[in-house]
This record gives structure tokens, C-alpha cells and sequence, in this order.
């Protein structure tokens, strides 16, 4: 597992090469799988292929032109439907789900869309597809484009392709920096 | 890598034997290698072995007693101090981030945190280690008990050790449900 991690870059460069169905499905099977907080599984997914939505998405994304590139353009969607009725999550239907929202539903379908697109990335390095989680834009731009209602939160727009690049790893902090034994220590 | 993302469960009963500083090294190590925005790597990991933090911890994480067979707990928090100077996802620094808090920043560091810890569990199934993901706790609660300053975000309280039980599949929703083409659809 940890091999697969390892290998795991956010790639900027694609070839021109299609992505089959059956890959796509298979990235979205891993993500289906994933956990999410009482089982609510609030994730979706919209497969663009269609050059005009890419460049309408790509537009709204900081203009990242080399975007265009990549053949499958994934939009991550969270859907917080599933929280209406409970305590703990419960948040008025169908208001707008924005950058400055607060309320704890949204951080929990967040935090369940990231665990599944990460298994999506994980899922596509192992099948030797690349990917890129991007997510310069804002949730007023992306939602028009693809009809997705005001209450849902785009979780990432995320590039899917072939590659021959495979850049540097990017620096991290050391285990040490990260890691804690009992109690909180800065 | 699907079979491993398949093979994952949340399991709720655990073997009386330890889990070595190794494989604890190694999960985190999964968690380090995680990508996040502008690779800002906001997750932190404290390791609780002492069976007083952990009564503690279990106590105010709805006192689910079966957390307690766990060898070790993993609580991981969310640390926002990268983005104090970013103009996307500023804030007041030090102000407390609680549930109900909004902006940006927060939905930034909970991402980051939950592919961070999706990494980690899944290399805990690889090498033959059971964990379970708990997150029903409220954040004025559990920093206390660690010393975890008000502006930090606790993500998870995450048990680990070794398991006889490997639970059924949770049902998960078909995905022909969470898969959409070219635009949303109800």
C-alpha cells in the first residue's frame, strides 16, 4: 500500500490517449467503497468528456489550460440530502452550501467526499492512469455549469489521464513534525 | 489496490496484543505522504497508548466502551496556521474552530485531514491491522483531555490493533446512484 502512495503524484501533463469506461467506473467503484460517517455515502460523481463543459470548467478553475489535456474531467460533488433529519447535522434544506457556510453537515460531507476521492487517486496510480485534485475555483461558478443544485458542494474537479510525465515529490515535513505521543506538543 | 480498499472494515473488537512503534510509524507515514492544497500538509497525529487518556478520550467519544481493547488511539487534528497569511483561506489566527464554525479554511484543513487518514487506514489493512474512524465527539470536549490549543480541528479519534473480526460489507448505494454523466441528474 504504502508503494502505491509513494507513487502517487498530482500530475499537470497528459498524452493525448483516451481513458476507457471500464477505468472510470472502476475509479468511481473505489470511491463508492469508501467509509463515510454513519454509512451516508454522500458522494457523486459527474464523468466529463464533452470539450465544451472541460473548457467551461477549466475557465471557472483559475483558467488552468493544461487541464484541457486530460480526456476525463471527474467533478466530486457531496450531497448533504442525507443529513436533513439528524441532530447532529441537521442544516435547513436546499440552503446554499457555500465557501463561508458554516455547520457541522458540511463538514462532515466534506470530510466523506475527500476519504472517497482520495481512493479514486489511489485507484488510478494503481491502474496507471494520472491524476490532478484541483480546486481553484468557487462554488457560485462551478454549480451553473453542470446544473448541480445550490445545496450541494463541489468537492474537486479532478483531471484523469495518461502520462509520461511524473514529477519530483513534492517536499513534506518530516515524521517528526507531524507526530505526537500522548498529549499535544508544538 | 481495490482489493485492499474492499478488504477495509470498521471493526469494533480487538485482540489483546499490542501494535508495534513500527507499524504505528508506518501508518503515519501514509498519512504524511498525502497530498493537500497548496501542500500545506495541516494533519497532525498524536498517539495515545495510556489507558488513562484513553478512558478519558473514550469517555467523551459517546463513552463507546469497545474503543477501550484498542492497543493504541490515534487522534488526529487539523492544524490551520499555514493559511493564516493566505488571502483564500485567511482567518482571525488562534479564534477557536468549532462545528459551527464557517469559512474556508477549515473546509481546506478537514479535506486534508481525511484523505491524510484514508491513506493511514487503508496501509493499516495492508499490513494486517484493523482500525475504526470514530467522530462522535464534540470539539470543546476532546482538547482538553490533550492539550490541543482552540484553533486546532480534531478530525478523528481512530482506534487500532489487531482483530478476529472482520465485520459483513456495510451496504453501499449502486453506482449507478453516485455516477453521473456530463452534468448533475437527480
Amino acid at each position: 500500500m504504502l508503494e502505491a502512495i509513494k507513487k502517487r503524484r498530482s500530475v499537470r501533463s497528459y498524452l493525448d490517449k483516451d481513458v476507457s469506461d471500464e477505468d472510470i467506473s472502476a475509479l468511481v467503484e473505489s470511491a463508492r467503497l469508501a467509509p463515510s460517517a454513519n454509512n451516508m455515502q454522500p458522494t457523486r460523481f459527474i464523468i466529463v468528456r464533452s470539450p465544451e463543459t472541460k473548457a467551461a470548467l477549466v475557465a471557472v478553475d483559475h483558467d488552468q489550460q493544461w487541464m484541457m489535456q486530460a480526456p476525463v474531467i471527474i467533478v466530486a460533488v457531496a450531497d448533504p440530502s442525507g443529513w436533513a433529519d439528524r441532530p447532529l447535522g441537521s442544516y435547513e434544506q436546499g440552503a446554499p452550501a457555500d465557501e463561508q457556510t458554516p455547520g457541522l453537515y458540511l463538514k462532515y460531507i466534506i470530510r466523506d467526499a475527500a476519504i472517497a476521492i482520495e481512493n479514486l487517486l489511489l485507484e488510478a496510480e494503481d491502474r496507471g492512469l494520472s491524476t490532478c485534485w484541483t480546486g481553484w475555483f468557487s462554488q457560485a461558478d462551478v454549480r451553473p455549469l453542470l446544473a448541480i443544485p445550490a445545496d450541494k458542494y463541489v468537492c474537486g474537479i479532478i483531471t484523469v489521464g495518461y502520462s509520461e510525465s511524473h514529477p519530483q515529490p513534492r517536499p513534506r515535513k518530516d515524521l517528526a513534525e507531524i507526530l505526537m505521543y500522548e498529549t499535544w506538543a508544538e
